[in-house]
Order: C-alpha cells, then structure tokens, then sequence
C-alpha cells in the first residue's frame, strides 16, 4: 500500500540520514523524499512517500519517534489531507505540435516557463493524478528531461 | 555560497542515505533536498541546495560521481537553469482578514486549496525570492503551518 508521511525534525547534521536509513535498513523502499525548513527557525519538515506492508511501516513509525531529532510524525490517512506536487518538464517541439502543446498546458493550468527552438519547460502542478495524465500526453511529443519535487501535505484541520 | 545540485541516481536501496551521508559526513548542511522518478524507469533524479564553500562542494561532487548507482551529477550555475518550488502555507484567517489574504494570494497567482472556518491554506509556486516574498506577507497574519518541497530544477538548453 501507498503511505504518504510527514516527519518533523530538528535542523541537525545527519537527521535525513538517519531517517532515510531507517526505512532502507528495513528493505522499504522510498518513492519519493523531500525536506525543507518550514515557519519555524531550527526545524525541518520531510514528507516521504512508499510502498509495502502495514505492520512494517507501523514499527518504522515507531522507530522515527525514538529518534532524537525527530519531533512528530505524521501518518496521513485517505481524504484528510491536501497533498500536491510540482514538476518540471521539458518537451521535444517543432512548429507542427507547439500550438497543440501550448493547447494542453492551457488546459491543466500548467505553465511554459521556458522556450527553445526544439524545446518547451513547463511547470505543472497538482495532484498524482492530473499529473499523471498531463505527463501521459506530453509522453507522445517527448519528453526530454523531468524532474518532480515528489509530494508534499498538509493536514486539513 | 548557495549551490543547487542535481544528482541522476539508480533506483535502488540506500542511494539516498548514502548521498546524504556524503553531505553529512563533511559536516556540510543540505538546506532542501528532493529526490523521486524521472520519466526513464528505474532512475530517480535528486536536487539538492546547500550552504557551503565552493572547494568542499567540489570535493563532495567528485565522490557522488565515485558511487556506483550515481549516473551524472550536475552543479547548476546561475542563469543557465529555470529552478521553482512548491509551498502549501495554512494561514490564520477571520471574517476580517479573509479578503486581504485572497487578495495578497491572486497577486501572487497563488491558489486557496482548502478552506475551514479559521483557516486557509494556499499553494504557492514560484522561485526563491517570490515565495519568500509571499511567506512574508503571511506571517503577519499569522503562519500556522507550512510544508515545502525544496527547489527543483532544469537546464535551459
């Protein structure tokens, strides 16, 4: 199953080490990662996403509380969260599909943030699933180079 | 100086921990790191901003090409890349303020993505200094919570 959670941390040396230890010394695979410092000075906030079993995420949650540097750990549950994602696309263009391109990116409210003779960047964001499908039909033009924050939450309430 | 990184990794155990540890064992602070698929499977790209001098971070990017699952690494210099991140901020709102935010938040071209009684949270994205911008007009009405995803980025040509 697919588990999105937020841990956070103090700003410490060595902090996303030991957490990304934790769930690859278990043979659970991270899908996506990312830290940043949030509103308050000296702590960070990391918003993991994996895949596998119930009962071994539940002792990986128990294992991040006993960290020293972990302040909360968030297990976020279906339909009380706000979750979105950002990424950078760049796509093959000629002057046959620019204008269909630009069509599509107008439709999902993404943006073209950067143009070449062959190529177009746009900028997408949402959740997995417009993502998804806006990178599904940009496959068929070509996409050249990706790159995607993976997800961040937040709690609702 | 402030250096942004781009690591293709292999997907595969522990290439996170051990590029963090990279980092880490240097005592060299990583402020936001992102790391989750590329559009080729089994590869993951990486972006990573830290704080530090230039000779350390040069020593720091020869290793990473020294590791085995490590496919290219990139140290971006300014000008030649369009970087963005992604922010969901939960601000305090009240009958009051509520129009003052919305406002603030369509200049911005930021979006509301949820709405509760005493609060609401926005989804900002932009780069560093417009996201900065935007954070500082919310904490004087109060920050409540707030998740980022780090900077990502793409190479113009």
């Amino acid at each position: 199953m697919r588990h999105t959670i937020s841990v956070l941390v103090e700003n410490k040396f060595g902090v996303l080490t030991r957490v990304a230890g934790l769930f690859s010394g278990r043979g659970y695979n991270i899908d996506t990662l990312n830290v940043a410092p949030t509103q308050e000075p000296n702590t960070s906030r990391m918003t993991i996403v994996t895949l596998g079993d119930d009962a071994t995420l539940d002792q990986i949650v128990k294992q991040l509380n006993k960290l020293v540097d972990v302040i909360h750990v968030l297990n976020f549950q279906e339909g009380e969260y706000v979750d979105r994602e950002l990424v950078l696309v760049k796509v093959a263009v000629d002057s046959k599909t620019r204008a269909e391109i630009m069509q599509i990116t107008d439709i999902f409210r993404a943006k073209i943030v950067d143009v070449q003779p062959a190529t177009l960047t746009i900028e997408i964001t949402g959740n997995e699933s417009k993502i998804e499908k806006f990178l599904d039909l940009m496959k068929t033009f070509g996409v050249l180079d990706l790159t995607r924050t993976g997800k961040i939450a937040l709690p609702r309430k």
